[in-house]
């Protein structure tokens, strides 16, 4: 099958084998799958990813050296069953699913494998009890974004936002995209927003966010400082991922201020100390969602209440995916660019 | 009067004038006052610790280039009044308070100040209901500990600690034995603690640790790998405050940890955020306590509830002052040095 391998730091499109579902698992066609900040990452960082995830027992347990094909955000189609399924739905029937098998030594990741190949590729395999049906009201595209809510949405969780608390999203990529949806969930107001590109700020307006910030014109943080929600409650959502971020958020955050670290910074940093201490600053760093919470997520997109389709900015096929990671990562101008593997 | 004055990045012994106490305000005579790491910090990081302060809106607004006399824990005994006081205590009574003065203006610190000399002088000035007497049964230099003792009380609030939580103090000064002490009101254990001296881990145990271990011979991190209380959540009190230290935290903490931050580090410091983030952990800075929070300590002292006296292991009038700061930087056998200024 047709799918794009990440090879010696590179990414270049092969035909690879169609995986074999094993005994749970369902054999799937990729309809749409996203493109991660992570995966981006994964490319620039593949060597980092491994080294930090050895050192905290973390989830990217790859092999550089080994071709992966990348994806973990998707819908998919049922195609067939492996051994041992209750072949709960028929083939063409839409799904989306964490993207992990369930197998019985532990979970194995799909998409960060050199065994499980991810969304990039035309076929998949994927565990049946993880299986979500999308309805036939929602869109491929949409539902493909379950993933990329979800982790705004367990974010958000994270918080523990009050009804009143206000709320501060650095960063306008997909991760506070997808953090702003979350927020219109809760009752916490407004919801203010900082990006340095004009295009981010017009989707998070777009996705929710009450009032947005060029941050080279404003300090995003006046919010905190004026105004009758000065007492308020803070949360800010550092959703950059880049060096420095953490810093300068503690440095700038109010007093007792809760600092959500959804932002994936693979480098060494750097920070003060004596910021987070004479303010008694509070960081929860976040990744990833649960089980519970990915179905939650989908749920509520399903409902209308998850606003998604803002998000979505882009499509390619398998050979458009390498030049779409380059604008991915060097320009402002896009939310999600979603991979349709089947094009040709 | 006789103080030990803070003067160009020294201590000298001087004397300087006796203060005045305003509207609502006491002379007291200091009859006993602790030695802080903090001094020790503002002593070598004056520059450091004002620069952080203005950063952050902080609490050091001191000029290093002036008279500074430090002193924060400390019992004293009233001995006159200043106009519009209640006058509630007999002169000679024994009386703790927040190193803070109440004035119309806002508080102002005591001990970290050029206008508000603290207890390594002979008198300082208080503010009237902020003092809390000390019973016949207390000694002087229990008392005194207080202060030291509502900063771990309030560290472990902050902890939110839950019965079966585990909690590891790292590093047995004068905060980790007094979070250990605090510790001991809660149901949380075992009370692990890590020190490389062997004088502090015995005084850990005094204090209250159910183990203690010598990180250099075995990871203290191992409690939470291993045994029966491995599932059970677990929160890290960093009490060291040098560079490196939340690193080391970070990457060795379990999954789901809450750290609290109570050493005081002055210096930038370096981390790796994909420690937190792939175990999802929890950064609590700490620093001080309320009001309330240090009566709650207070009266736990009175009760015996809160242990005190093992901290104790130093005293010295105010010409042994410089001396005792340099032996406190430099060995790991002191637990807290008390400065009598009435010694001749």
């Amino acid at each position: 099958m047709r799918a794009v391998v990440m090879r010696n730091n590179r990414l270049v499109v092969d035909d690879v084998p169609v995986p074999t579902p094993g005994p749970g698992e369902v054999l799937v066609k990729t309809l749409a799958c996203g493109i991660c900040g992570t995966d981006l990452h994964a490319l620039r960082f593949a060597e980092a990813l491994v080294g930090g995830s050895r050192s905290s027992g973390g989830m990217f347990a790859i092999d550089p050296h080994r071709d992966i094909v990348m994806g973990h955000e998707f819908c998919a189609e049922v195609l067939d069953y492996g051994p041992g399924t209750r072949k709960r739905f028929k083939p063409g029937t839409r799904v989306c699913s964490t993207p992990s098998l369930s197998r019985s030594a532990g979970d194995e990741g799909i998409g960060y494998s050199s065994e499980h190949p991810g969304g990039f590729a035309e076929m998949m395999r994927l565990t049946e009890s993880n299986l979500l049906e999308v309805p036939d009201e929602l869109s491929t595209e949409v539902a493909a974004m379950t993933e990329p809510m979800a982790v705004g949405y367990h974010a958000v969780l994270k918080a523990q936002l009050k009804r009143g608390d206000r709320s501060l999203v650095i960063g306008c990529g997909p991760v506070g995209l997808s953090v702003i949806a979350a927020l219109k969930l809760t009752r916490a107001e407004p919801i203010l927003a900082a990006d340095l590109s004009p295009r981010r700020r017009e989707l998070a307006i777009e996705m929710g966010a009450d009032m947005v910030v060029d941050p080279k014109e404003k300090s995003p943080y006046e919010i905190f400082r004026t105004g009758a929600s000065a007492r308020r409650a803070a949360v800010v959502f550092e959703c950059v991922g880049v060096p420095g971020m953490i810093d300068d958020v503690m440095f700038n955050a109010p007093r007792d201020a809760k600092i959500i670290v959804a932002g994936l910074c693979m480098e060494r940093d750097n920070m003060y100390p004596l910021s987070g201490i004479s303010k008694e600053l509070n960081l929860q760093f976040v990744l990833g969602y649960s089980g519970y919470e990915f179905a939650d997520a989908f749920r509520n997109i399903r409902k209308g209440k998850l606003r998604v389709q803002p998000l979505i900015t882009g499509k390619v096929g398998v050979e458009g995916v390498a030049k779409a990671f380059v604008e991915l990562g060097s320009s402002g101008h896009h939310g999600k660019i979603l991979v349709e593997p089947w094009r040709s």
